[in-house]
């Protein structure tokens, strides 16, 4: 049987185009004047999956999500400006206080909630501030999704939301996600986040199996500058309105047809957070195939898409294909380098362990693209990743080097 | 017993200073004007021993000296410009031959000969220029070290040398060190090449054992950008013209002193290059103390030292001590963080797993030194480590982008 390339539908919005969704965003003074709170709020209970940093630093919002994540949800608190994190037990209360602001605000219960923060690491929260915060919040709630999708951002320069619509049987399903980026990326789960809402009716067990897999697949594979947040955090929330026959394990054209829509909105919010990494000027995706394992072919990956050399070659438009060469001996991996081969786009840089003559114009035509793929080809087994990252350039570093004033 | 501290005494020159060595440099076009290829010459037979990176790429002149230098060796060939690697069999044969040039005009064999390069890696040495160059040495050798610590050099700035003076019973011994670094310096051994020189008396299976041991407390203590690269290497050769008594294992004392002075001259030169990393201004220690092994806290202080996030706030004058619990947290090593204590300097920032309130201005004024130490104490065990790296600035970005132009 021929595989059937499944088609995705992108529509227009946000978190709010699946039925059943509200959300809002407001300056609360957190930031000095752009939009720093935000919330999305389901009348209906929603099922919900996530995914959290792999920082043995967990920030206080994180701790009390992975908590609530079990029960039923209907709100989701966001802030920007301020981590929450390396704040100790008085952190672990304000977290908690945010929760229960929330709910008592929208008349449901503590646990209902999730809270989530960005920011600066190791300040405590003014909760004067986010008191204020949460009631300007529940007034303004509505359809749109652009003020919540803005006040999650820090140091960002676009809003990131991705939609797609389906059927399932018959019946129109949706789902919705932003997500915030910029610095601090990389595996596992770095400075980013992620709230997908849905209308989908699906089993839970099945839904965290999907969104578990996607992940990997997705914002697990992408880097800006190596580096693991502690405040990471991807949710996926369904209220089940669309009414559609429960997706399960018995269902086995839904679930392709629901796990590629999924894949498609956390791959497309992944490449949008690199591509407005900070300082970033290219998308940079490194695709490493014909490798033994996927973990093998992830860790060459992500060795070359966390090296400054390279990143920094490519932000010059220099094929220094041999950075590359060197990255792949420096990643812990064996590799026979009298097998592998090293292509920038359709250019073949590097064979039999030594270079290949390249024309210098067409390479640097080539480099002059906003999207650039470095292949590595290691000709021993069938196993292959696409990782993305972008071009390292001294924006990164005039953004970082004053981030707290 | 009090342990008598060591009283170190540094002199003047470089690798020429202890007996019987003599070097020069010239320009023989692989680089556009500068000196770039430089000889160490003994007319004594030297016992050497060396440390080589671990980069699963290796240089071709790395595979040829780590066989030569099993055997006794009289001369050192040492080339910028062009790293010689990832360049196949082709690779390897211009290796041997500049072993075996140099070999020819000093009228000694192929295999007493080390040979080293840095500079692009994926290019063709072009031989012809070799040649040239190989030629243009023999008659200009000298006592002075000048030129061949010019030579050595590719993006650094300055000329990188030390040599300390000692007694071994009545008898004066010299160790001379040169070393070229900049970027792609990160354990273990990157770009990075260093030459010491000695006319000790010692045993050979001592002197490696002791050079190991000063290895692994120096140079792969260093990191400016977390590259490893696939030409580092640190030779240590002596002549013992200086007439001591033998050091051997029966000699505690001797070798008390021998140690000592090696290890100085060692981590003098790693720091050098640290200080001179490309775009470094500031020299940072990160030091982890009362942590239960050496290799946990070498592990988290290089996840730290290697933070971009970390190095771009020492940068810009920003006490971001945040970064540091979270480089902490990410390093993949189980930290008690209630126990984890940070200091920037004398000033305590983190403490009970929560900020600890300081003086903005106190701070901004430290951060302004020249030299930043990062402290990390984990009050769980006896060991401790200091590592050594540099700040992330815009001019490490415009250094790389087009160095191969």
């Amino acid at each position: 049987m021929k595989k059937k390339k499944i088609k995705i539908k992108e529509i227009a919005g946000g978190v709010t185009a699946p039925l059943g969704f509200l959300t809002s965003g407001v300056h609360c003074g957190l930031r000095r004047s752009k939009y720093d709170i935000a919330l999305i709020y389901s009348k209906e209970k929603c099922l919900a999956v996530g995914g959290f940093t792999k920082n043995l630093l967990q920030a206080a919002p994180l701790i009390i999500s992975r908590k609530h994540i079990k029960g039923p949800i209907k709100a989701v608190i966001v802030n920007s400006g301020n981590a929450n994190a390396a704040t100790g037990k008085k952190g672990l209360a304000d977290a908690r206080t945010m929760c229960r602001l929330t709910a008592q605000n929208l008349n449901i219960k503590t646990e209902n909630v999730l809270v989530f923060s960005t920011g600066v690491i190791g300040k405590f929260m003014d909760m004067a501030k986010i008191s204020k915060g949460i009631k300007m919040l529940i007034p303004v709630l509505n359809t749109s999704s652009e003020e919540a999708a803005e006040a999650i951002l820090t140091t960002d320069r676009v809003k990131k939301q991705v939609v797609t619509e389906f059927k399932i049987k018959n019946k129109k399903v949706r789902i919705g996600g932003m997500a915030k980026g910029s610095g601090m990326i990389a595996p596992n789960m770095a400075t980013m986040l992620a709230f997908i809402c849905s209308d989908v009716n699906i089993k839970k067990s099945l839904l965290n199996k999907l969104f578990q897999h996607a992940l990997e697949r997705s914002f697990n594979l992408i880097s800006i500058d190596g580096e693991m947040s502690t405040n990471d955090a991807c949710v996926f929330m369904t209220n089940k309105k669309a009414g559609n026959d429960e997706i399960n394990e018995k269902t086995a054209d839904s679930i392709k047809i629901f796990y590629a829509n999924l894949l498609y909105v956390m791959q497309k919010l992944a490449r949008m957070i690199v591509s407005d990494g900070e300082g970033v000027t290219k998308l940079i995706e490194i695709k490493v195939i014909n490798c033994k394992t996927k973990k093998k072919a992830r860790a060459i990956a992500s060795r070359i898409a966390n090296s400054p050399l390279v990143k920094t070659a490519i932000y010059g438009g220099d094929a220094n294909w041999g950075r590359v060469a060197s990255s792949i001996g420096a990643s812990g991996e064996k590799v026979n380098m009298e097998k592998c081969i090293i292509k920038f786009g359709n250019y073949l840089m590097y064979r039999n362990n030594a270079p290949v003559k390249f024309s210098e114009e067409k390479l640097a035509a080539y480099l002059k693209n906003k999207k650039i793929q470095i292949l590595v080809d290691l000709q021993e087994g069938k196993e292959a990743i696409s990782f993305f990252t972008g071009d390292l350039t001294e924006e990164y570093i005039r953004i970082n080097a004053h981030y707290r004033s």
